[in-house]
């Protein structure tokens, strides 16, 4: 391996991600003709306001093909909310008349412009970073950290660094994927003064990692990864970025730099699995599948994905407790609202053990501890549904029926909900009900889940 | 519950137990007739020795029907070892013409004398027990220390204790009971002042208990019952009791002390269980059972029992590592030799779960321990008998394919011989191989185990 191979591959990937000439223009102009719509429509308005292009296609760190248009409005910051509201919303409309309203820390309005899909937030005009009054306030800052310092070579390192984590599945900062966000790609490469610099240096990496551009940082995080925000130092920018996608830049990044090759930011999924499919790995692998299958709890990703791997632990942590030993487990939604209703949510595991004996061993105390010894011993002295009991060492036990001798018999009884299950997951499974699936009944859910099925199927760091 | 509840049940033991008079004086007669016979071998021989009486049947502790009589002659202290076999010998031999050779410390002569057990052993006749040249020497000092202090209640209710040993399956300093030896059992009855204020205070006992009658010891144990040799300070007399035969002492003292009955003292074992019994219990826990039979190695009991226990501990431990969980286990061995050849023994065990999946996770180092992960992920990365490696966490995992899918297997193979066997065991299963029973196959053992495997299916205190 050496330097220019890298190159190349890298060279190979920027011809496809570099937006052209054309796509810079028609952005350009866009943004432009945003920018002046707001301008009047703010020329309208009692109070002194002005719009500000933020996001990667406001710093060139955007990837071809990407049709996102960031606009902030800038009120001044002794407005009152609810006034910054109604201006915010009254300029959305009037910028992008068919659009629609969202909600992040106030509402917005977004909407379709020329192709492009524009966001319209309205925010504060602080004097600082330290002095916003709402989360979206620091974007503004965001941005102008990074202009000053990504000039053309670093923004094109930021397009590939980003393809890159795009291609190996640790690019986001939403709760489903717990990776890395645009900025905290930005500040990465910046920091590192470049995309080969920072791979270099991520393949030796020893978490907990911590970064400080500005070496202004006022608390300690646990995290794996630490990037003191440059325009906050009290807020990790990689605060959401798992342990295991920070081993995945790892492992991917020593794998890139021995091994360049453009497919690594091109992966494509592995083949999605039929039922057959499914049965076949079940049927290689021995263990005995399950599924606790429901009605998808209508929310958004960020909310439903930590309550569905709150849910799966639970589940999982049920099951292992109570001797079905959990192999491994994953948890899939369909999110995709086909007009026909919602889809569905699944929490899957493979079992080692799905059935236990009618007994189980159950310990008491050491018959040395005199009343709770007697009292052990006076409550399953009489009575012919258990063994003993008798003394193993110096405790007492008893051989007692066991509750559960299967697994579908846990997932089907009440004492699922001991577990600790999502909120909106509890309820929807109280409310609704829910199927249990067992063995080789699991591989009907390659209809809804073959694409899942299949990654679970062929597992890669 | 009144003190005079035990005191009658206590008066109904020692109509059984006591030795009555003409016991006791066919007991003295063939004492003193074998002493007179002592003094008459030592006649013809060029050193000045004696004999003494020692033991239970010395102090008048024993149980009605038991007919030992130990008979020690005492040889100068000066004398080598060499002569003091010879010499003992030949007295042993003129004492008890018929008699044949064992071997403790020294070879002694055991025989019969008008239908008593004797043994006739020779030792030094040493100033003080802390000038012993072998173990038996220490007898005569035990012998002194007791009569001195046991009047005829105490020796009765010494009588009355040990048969409450028996009667709880605790009495023996053997090493397949690790229970309590009669010396044992005398001392505590000595210190105690008597059976039933030894038994309130065992009810209380809180291990590591320590009794120091002389108040000379001079280091400390990590027996859960400690109680200084008083002719030698450097001895724990209750090194071989187990914890479990302590807690049994507690126990059942509770149980007599709150429910008097005579039955505690004489219980019978539970009812031995036929191949169609052992059927019945597995079928009802639901468990697998196994079971590793082979000759019995040619052993005494006291080297028998900790090699069957620690081959058993081995082979549990063998199987608890592959995944199959053990429930509970037990040896059993028949050491009966009736003329046709040795008789087996039983490695066995109770499983929860007696398959595993044809996979099992292995985990491998932390993706940022570069060296270790790198050379874990290069051994993985090519061939398909394996799944990923993929991330859980930090770290890489495979799932590779199981050595052992079944208890059998790992039973069968030359694994067995990786785990801790006791020794002869060990060249017993490799020389003459064995055999593994499986499920309902085991029920065979009833032929030969049937008391241990009722013992086993109705287990107790």
């Amino acid at each position: 391996m050496t330097n220019s191979d890298l190159d190349a591959v890298v060279a190979a990937v920027r011809e496809r991600i570099d937006p052209d000439e054309a796509e810079r223009r028609a952005l350009a102009a866009a943004a432009a003709a945003l920018e002046s719509r707001v301008h009047d429509a703010l020329a309208d308005l009692p109070v002194d306001a002005d719009a500000l292009q933020v996001g990667s296609t406001a710093r060139g760190t955007w990837l071809s093909g990407d049709r996102d248009i960031d606009l902030f409005v800038r009120f001044p910051a002794d407005l009152d909310r609810e006034e910054l509201e109604t201006y915010g919303l009254e300029v959305g409309h009037a910028v992008l008349p068919d659009g629609h309203e969202e909600y992040a820390e106030h509402p917005y309005v977004k909407g379709d412009y020329d192709g492009f899909d524009v966001d319209l937030v309205p925010c504060y005009d602080v004097p600082t970073a330290s002095d916003i009054r709402s989360a979206v306030d620091r974007t503004p800052f965001h941005n102008a950290y990074l202009t000053e310092r990504l000039d053309d070579d670093l923004a094109a390192d930021v397009r590939v660094f980003k393809r890159f984590l795009k291609g190996i599945g640790a690019y986001g900062s939403d709760l489903r994927t717990e990776g890395f966000s645009g900025y905290l790609a930005e500040l990465l490469v910046v920091e590192h003064g470049g995309f080969e610099s920072l791979l270099r240096a991520a393949a030796d990496w020893s978490p907990q990692v911590e970064f400080d551009p500005e070496d202004h940082g006022t608390r300690s995080f646990s995290d794996p990864l630490v990037v003191i925000d440059p325009t906050d130092p009290e807020r990790n920018v990689a605060a959401v970025c798992s342990a295991e996608n920070v081993a995945r830049l790892q492992h991917y990044a020593r794998d890139l730099l021995a091994d360049p090759r453009e497919s690594l930011f091109f992966r494509p999924d592995p083949p999605a699995l039929d039922a057959d499919g499914v049965r076949s790995h079940l049927d290689r692998r021995g263990t005995t599948a399950v599924a606790v299958v429901f009605d998808c709890p209508d929310l958004v990703d960020d909310q439903l994905y930590p309550q569905l791997r709150k849910s799966l632990t639970g589940v999982a942590d049920g099951l292992d407790r109570r001797g079905f030993d959990v192999f491994r487990r994953a948890t899939f939604a369909d999110t995709e609202t086909d007009g026909e209703g919602q889809g569905e949510a699944v929490l899957f595991a493979e079992l080692s053990v799905a059935e236990r004996p009618a007994v189980e061993r159950h310990e008491g105390p050491p018959v040395h501890v005199r009343q709770h010894a007697e009292g052990f011993y006076g409550a399953y002295e009489d009575g012919d549904d258990h063994y003993g009991p008798f003394l193993d060492g110096d405790r007492y036990v008893v051989e007692r029926e066991r509750e559960f001798t299967s697994a579908t018999g846990f997932l089907e009884s009440d004492a699922l909900f001991d577990v600790a299950l999502g909120k909106h997951v509890e309820s929807t499974l109280k409310t609704d009900g829910y199927d249990v699936l067992v063995g080789d009944d699991v591989a009907a859910l390659a209809e809804s889940f073959g694409a899942e099925l299949g990654r679970y199927f062929a597992p890669r760091p």
